[in-house]
């Protein structure tokens, strides 16, 4: 059976808890990203790496998981997987620079620019992503999909998907009024949904399938995602959060939690994991690990 | 004929000079990316055009003429064209920043971190780094040909590639002692000759074809484009030249100039400028726009 296992099931991967499924995808991505990165000396590869540790690794997993789905196996889809973490570091490492974020902590740990410095942080995210792009060219997968990969990696990642949507939050500190309920929606839509929506059609690309119902699956769950990420900001602690919380409230900025109130947010968010379980129908019960997903990324404590 | 004309030769470019068939690829590339960017509001998008006017054009004008060698039509080979130079304004802004090389000036006009601010620099970096991806993902090229370019193009760029380069650079500054000339000549392999030589040899990776011969051309031709690089330092004007001179000196940093003496400086370009165009006999007379380009990579005023 082997790769068309969920993740979870697998053997070594001990009793079958959301958590221990996490883990693994984390370790097969930064295995792969290890691997990436051997023998390459400098601080700029150690800082790669560095900055690739710690996380949830939510985005490996759903590419690894939406693979698994599409009857992928897991050396198929783990380039993809340390791709997008990749990406998602370098993402951090820029966002946590003094001219963007300014944030000295991340992950529990000192942020790139802190351990090391500027320039390091700088060429280290700028290096992740092009990681990103090279480890996705390389994976062992026919042409038309990894062309499809590479090509919808960067349509999320470039001006019209991440970088845009960071861009329209730095804008929004500076805006005269607060972001109206929809700017916001479109504003984390590029800025973290466009990457989770990649990681959890990556599968279906992989395979050549409709990748529909995966995409209707991310989007919802991009969004629960941001607004469990507001809900924390208020509620959460910085020591359990591995960062600085309350940033938000303090800086003034309009948050899913100050427009529609922590319980309606809640409730949204709720509401948010029903619609992305629901979008997975078409995969059956094979599609759970996916659902699970779903709900710890709501009710997530970090 | 169309298509398989030198550049220069064709009907609006003029007399043949080797400054037109230049400026044409130059329009070539930039076309393709305000075409990229069009539509795209916000000061990121702005930004990231103002990078890419201005330059050269040398590395996308590479991929045009050895594109026109293998065959290829512009329509096929000006994606490439305008992702190098997307891809190379990336280096240039990010390198630019105050925690790089700090420079207030570029190709005659403020950097983007001073013109914006460095938010809107390290953004701006970021996607032209993307652009370049999606523009090749999504050339109109066959799969297998799209994806050596687009591996080859991440592994030039990355951390063994350009960054890499720049990280040795960076290094160098504080080095204890002045960089060697086989140190010296390994870190602008990396730092500017691995995107040269991409680019002068992305027409056969196009066609399908043997790139070893555009290859040994790039090889050389990156060198030599490096070493008058370090001549103009010494004995150029900034207002010629566009950018802050006589920098390298100023900081006490070893430079092809300062470890051989100008005259065997001027000497050794002369010789890799014979070395490439030798690398093209294959090619014969059809070659000759690229010859050309290699005498006026070594001789430039800026």
């Amino acid at each position: 059976m082997g790769g068309a296992l969920p993740l979870a099931s697998a053997p070594d991967a001990g009793p079958r808890t959301f958590d221990s499924t996490l883990a693994r995808a984390r370790d097969l991505a930064f295995a792969e990203l290890t691997r990436a990165l051997a023998g390459e000396p400098g601080p700029v590869a150690q800082a790669m790496l560095y900055a690739c540790e710690g996380g949830k690794g939510l985005r490996g997993f759903l590419v690894l998981e939406s693979a698994r789905l599409h009857g992928l196996s897991e050396v198929e889809a783990a380039p993809a997987a340390a791709a997008i973490e990749a990406l998602h570091a370098y993402s951090l490492v820029h966002d946590d620079l003094p001219c963007m974020d300014d944030d000295d902590l991340r992950r529990g740990r000192p942020t790139v620019h802190r351990k090391w410095d500027e320039a390091v942080a700088v060429l280290a995210g700028d290096a992740l992503q092009t990681l990103a792009f090279e480890l996705v060219a390389n994976a062992p997968l026919p042409p038309e999909p990894r062309l499809a990969l590479l090509l919808t990696l960067a349509q999320a990642s470039g001006v019209r998907g991440m970088v845009g949507g960071q861009m329209l939050d730095i804008a929004a500190e500076t805006a005269p009024a607060p972001l109206t309920l929809p700017e916001i929606t479109v504003l984390q839509a590029r800025k973290t949904g466009a990457l989770l929506s990649w990681s959890a059609a990556a599968g279906a690309r992989m395979a050549g399938a409709d990748a529909s119902a995966l995409l209707r699956y991310g989007d919802a769950l991009g969004l629960a995602f941001q607004i469990a990420d507001d809900i924390l900001d208020v509620e959460g602690d910085a020591a359990t959060i591995g960062k600085a919380v309350a940033k938000d409230a303090a800086a003034g900025k309009a948050t899913f939690v100050s427009l529609l109130g922590l319980e309606s947010a809640r409730a949204r968010a709720r509401s948010l994991v029903e619609e992305a379980c629901d979008a997975l129908a078409p995969y059956g019960p094979d599609a759970d690990t996916l659902r699970e997903a779903a709900r710890f990324v709501a009710a997530r404590r970090k």
